[in-house]
């Protein structure tokens, strides 16, 4: 008996970083300044997640100057993609498991 | 525009914890030898989550002795239903913006 939480992979599952991945896969690239805005989070915070997704090889992160001003873009990885659908195919195993439209 | 990931409680969220929980959901009460099996967690792992989630109101314990041997049962409280089922339609959410399917 195989519980599909045992598929997710804890640096795709943490919340900031699943949405960050969902963006990339939805966008194809974002900039620093989308992502904060998009899922309403602090400077640190984001570049803490970005980080741990830059360590996994899941994002690759290219810093720009645009008219002179710094912009950071971030864009997914074949690998990261792969991790993505796997988190995505784990996700909807455990979804279809569960009943919660007869919750309490 | 809001994200779905902005209603993602990390309590319900972090990948032991919803294993527990979507357990709980299944099968009403489970003891906790079950709940470590089932999930492939150390009797360490599982007590320290199985702490927060109590902490949250999210699930009751109960101690009990059977046949001389100490048992404890685990229970999804009320409120823990309802944080689950908010957490499942915030992943359905998500997952209906994704199609990794047009993947890699």
């Amino acid at each position: 008996m195989t519980h599909p939480v045992r598929d997710l992979d804890e640096v795709v599952h943490q919340r900031v970083r699943l949405g960050i991945l969902a963006v990339l896969t939805e966008t194809k690239r974002a900039d620093f300044t989308f992502l904060r805005t998009t899922l309403e989070l602090t400077d640190g915070n984001l570049s803490r997640h970005l980080q741990v997704l830059e360590t996994a090889g899941y994002v690759a992160i290219e810093k720009t100057y645009e008219r002179r001003r710094p912009r950071t873009w971030v864009r997914a990885t074949r690998q990261g993609r792969t991790a993505f659908a796997r988190e995505v195919a784990a996700l909807r195993a455990l979804l279809d498991r569960v009943s919660p439209e007869e919750g309490p």
